[in-house]
């Protein structure tokens, strides 16, 4: 909304755009974006550009925008443990029946070293360090480990043991469950060996990590710790590499500027540890790279009850988006 | 009601009964039995006897009775991990959160060793191996470990490493997770690190294990594995200790005899994998020792649809009991 009323009053002030702008909007994001890949496929000259600009991400906070250089990407796997044909008594067959509850809290427990690393072969492989200028500009933005873990009622980072927050939540690959089910879960109690048991697990990517590879080493990591009369079944839920956009492309230093003209604090470069699929889509597919910026706020509950949007973030995001339009087309995008 | 038809034809035939008979009828077995114990106490001097003949256990097979020397105890807990105060979404926090789900798994999964013992501090303390006597008796029973797992599509025992299957179930103690619950469980996926996850587990106890210290030590095990920012709480779910009838008691030899002349095949002694809390009862408050017979088969589907009791067992159960109750008459019993 923020771009498309900043073109408007470009139009009605000037009379044309400083550049040629095709704007792309998708309306299937909450029902799994079918058509999306097939209609950039198709409609593949029309849509390709210098660059995508992306509006879909935080500014760092209320005086502060922010261009996002990196977006973690993402392997999401549900995998199901059989064991028994049926649920079982544990009275008559607990201590001689494989439980796959145990099956399963035991390949999730490796799934991780003691000092907070992924285990799987190969899982960082294109996981290079921190490149010295993204380190420097990170470790200048005015951050509180405190406050981001105290405003959800936590304290000590839970990750890869000696790396800051930033590090960990947007430049370190993870490994998370996102859910766990088996046997009897109402109230009371209930004595059964459950016949199967379920988990939702995720790998969020960084730099140059293969979702095919990730997937397909998780995949023998759990087949290769069944116990006898243990069977796996696995069902794919989406799968995308990291983003990682170069600090010193000169569109992001042009925009960079443009930003810093329109609020109180000069514009920052951050990561972000969320995925946006549709970017590597468009490098991948249209081979344009993309530009993330966006007005939304830390606080603003993105998708939970009594979701809001600045009315700042709203007005100044269009002043935002005309200074962006107006440096690009001065610096020759077409 | 084999029992009281066999008393009632007793009655009927003879005039009167071998033996004094109480009967103790309890209907509260699936609500928890909330008035069992303070009736027992109260009515202590009536009920008080020789021995509790049980009917509620199996025969070895359709053409072999069984009197039951063993029964399991039992130790139930529910726990309860919680981290952040919120449901956080794995984007903005993954590698910086703690995750219950994972330290759950974690705790579950150090739970037991590579040899399928439980790795509870002192938990088989009162664990004897088995008594030479039982031994040669369980190892003369014609049971086929194939068929016995075969029945339900499993093939190889599962628990402690170099046991039979007959000790796995009967003499040896496990723990077993019979439920676990965490995150999003529903169709689709979630990148979400839930706030809390759920376990319930269960330990099987033998011999003189005390249920209370396998609680606590429970507990305590998983209070030293918790990370920081993270809780337990618990919750008790019942707890019986194991209980051992000595394989040389008159009593037992004595109802060994009169079930061996009711069916083809002489009766076996036989332990029991499963519970029955009222036998610890009645002896640690009446001092009253049990005799467990009973006539259901194993593939009788107790509890599941399509229940059934053998007509056998319904005729030559009443048979049997009225045999031992005139050989326990004979033998003195009062």
């Amino acid at each position: 909304m923020t771009f498309v009323e900043a073109c408007r009053a470009f139009i009605a002030e000037t009379g044309s755009l400083p550049c040629t702008v095709t704007i792309f909007l998708e309306g299937e994001e909450e029902s799994g974006s079918p058509s999306l890949l097939p209609f950039l496929d198709a409609q593949r000259e029309a849509l390709t550009a210098d660059v995508a600009l992306i509006c879909d991400t935080n500014m760092w906070d209320r005086d502060t925008p922010a261009i996002s250089t990196g977006l973690r990407g993402l392997v999401g796997e549900e995998i199901t443990i059989r064991a028994a044909t049926m649920d079982l008594h544990s009275g008559y067959f607990g201590g001689a029946a494989a439980n796959p509850i145990r099956v399963l809290a035991r390949i999730l427990a490796d799934l991780h070293d003691a000092d907070g690393r992924v285990t799987l072969p190969g899982f960082y492989d294109g996981v290079p360090e921190l490149p010295e200028d993204v380190r420097k500009v990170w470790s200048e933005l005015p951050f509180s480990e405190e406050e981001f873990l105290g405003s959800v009622g936590l304290r000590v980072p839970a990750g890869e043991r000696g790396r800051s927050v930033l590090e960990q939540t947007w430049s370190r690959p993870t490994a998370e469950f996102n859910g766990i089910e088996g046997g009897y879960t109402g109230k009371g109690f209930k004595t059964v060996i459950a016949a199967q048991a379920h988990a939702k697990v995720s790998f969020r990517l960084v730099f140059d990590q293969d979702p095919a590879k990730i997937r397909a080493s998780f995949r023998s990591f759990v087949e290769e710790r069944l116990p006898a009369d243990c069977e796996a079944e696995f069902h794919e839920h989406g799968g995308s590499p990291a983003i990682q956009l170069p600090f010193d492309s000169p569109v992001l230093q042009t925009a960079r500027q443009a930003l810093s003209d329109e609020w109180p604090n000069p514009a920052v470069m951050i990561g972000m540890g969320g995925s946006i699929p549709v970017v590597g889509e468009f490098k991948r597919r249209l081979d344009m790279p993309s530009l993330l910026i966006g007005f939304g706020l830390g606080d603003d509950r993105i998708h939970s009850p009594n979701e809001k949007y600045e009315m700042t973030s709203f007005a100044k995001g269009q002043r935002s988006w005309a200074r962006v339009l107006a440096a690009l087309g001065e610096k020759g995008a077409s």
